[in-house]
């Protein structure tokens, strides 16, 4: 009967308007993908880790049939997430970073359910969050330099958001428990693009301090700075050893290759659609952490070059 | 006055409902983005030319201070473009190519105009497209491969949508203009994804005919060509020289590196948005064609292989 009906009304030239029929249905049959950049107004969308997420995302939410609503919010920063769950323009959210908006997330997880977020596990968080272990991954990836030898390591990076809070966190774990003669923990910052952090490693190299190795925040920042530390004149790995972290895809075609610390973006992308389905199906799902896994390559000196 | 009255309200617990709100306004501040599969359901979205375009339309759509709606289109695909439209879900529509739809987009190209296609350009068409001169691109390739001194060139790829179809144009129109000894052409039907792609070259390479040469429809059929041919235990260039279609961000990595033919996707993604919203604006825009650039690398034989 229903379909008889659909099917008269749409030869009369009767059509769906959604707007007015999600209004009814209370269901939009699409999910929102947020990109919140308090901490970055300037990181592209076509940023690596971005894109990946964002083809792995579209892939698992258009596959169950629905359509995903893509934003990033810009500063100021201001009830963006309470105004984008009060305007009932998707049935699920899911943020991709917690960027500097913690509180927001906080405020407002306590009363809408169906809401996932990329990013680092936090003490006394009450919102679901799908990440890697930070603490765990950037201490593997600076115990690796260590072990090779290296003494005078410095982490690159910004300490803004908690996921490069956490990395840096697993660095300064690994340098506490370095052997005798290991400098102290040093701090470059840098924003997370890719000028500002060639520019960032330039500024540092120009001041002459010695460092003979690099844990990076990300593998974008990684890339960069192994194109200041070659335009200065060193040679990476011999002079000073480089680690990313992420391994984008690009990682691996690098020159030299990028030791990194894998984020299976994949693995993410797909927690977070099938987390964020449960919640919408009003269940109470628990975090996920994904154990980090250190990519040796060349940049570190792990690995002996390979040419051809 | 507006600001106050709006202030007042938020303090009062008062919130917008966009569904609401949009259904007034007729606006949405949202352009549809979508990828009609009608040619290849089971091309995914994290296919390398869909990610990098969806990474440079959501910088460009999110920088102008709209939203994306991304969906795909799978078969059946009776009226999803006129349902689309009638939904009005968005304020302005993007068709990632043409795939089977030709027609669909003629109907609704007449009476909706914030329409704009990626695709290849069509006698007596309607409707607004960018994309690269296809029929140019490839005949550039399989020239490039005949200067060589290649005699035996197939064409691997799908010739269903029109941009793959000009493609094939280009071709023909190559092996017609060839030197005398030249072979026929000859088109190995693949599928667009790669594993498709590699059993088709897979499937030709174990007929026993004699080729030297593979002009492929895309960079992603050219990769997976290429590792069929060296699986059986052939050389490429020597034993066969191998040219793709794209300029992928990944072809300049594989090894031998990938001969092709640029489209540039992220001025074309500008170009898309440049002209939907110039649409939406009530101008009539005219359909933008790209010239193509043949990038030589190592697959083709044209230049020699660098190592290290």
């Amino acid at each position: 009967m229903r379909e008889k009906i659909l099917k008269i009304a749409k030869a009369q030239g009767y059509i769906v308007n959604s707007t007015a029929r999600s209004l009814r249905l209370q269901r939009t049959q699409s999910i929102s993908v947020v990109f919140p950049l308090g901490h970055e107004a300037e990181q592209p969308l076509t940023d690596p880790f971005f894109v990946q997420m964002i083809g792995y995302l579209a892939n698992e939410i258009t596959q169950r049939g629905y359509g995903l609503f893509l934003q990033k919010v810009l500063p100021p920063m201001e009830d963006w997430l309470s105004d984008l769950v009060a305007s009932k323009r998707s049935d699920g959210i899911i943020v991709i970073g917690q960027s500097t908006e913690h509180k927001a997330l906080e405020a407002v997880a306590g009363k809408y359910t169906p809401l996932v977020v990329w990013g680092g596990q936090i003490d006394r968080q009450s919102y679901c969050t799908v990440g890697s272990d930070n603490i765990a991954g950037m201490r593997l990836a600076t115990e690796h330099l260590l072990s090779l030898g290296r003494r005078n390591v410095v982490f690159l990076g910004d300490t803004k958001v908690p996921e490069l809070r956490l990395r840096y966190k697993g660095y300064t774990q690994a340098i506490a428990n370095a052997p005798r003669g290991t400098a102290e923990k040093r701090n470059v910052s840098t924003h997370m693009t890719a000028d500002k952090a060639h520019e960032a490693m330039r500024a540092f190299l120009a001041t002459g301090e010695k460092f003979d190795g690099v844990v990076c925040a990300t593998d974008v920042i990684a890339i960069s700075a192994i194109r200041a530390i070659v335009a200065a004149g060193k040679r990476v790995p011999e002079d000073i050893a480089v680690v990313g972290y992420d391994d984008l895809a690009l990682a691996a075609h690098t020159n030299p290759s990028l030791t990194t610390v894998r984020q299976n973006i994949e693995m993410g992308a797909r927690h977070l659609v099938d987390l964020l389905f449960r919640r919408m199906e009003g269940e109470d799902t628990e975090s996920i952490t994904m154990a980090p896994e250190l990519i040796i390559r060349e940049s570190s000196g792990g690995r002996r070059r390979v040419s051809g």
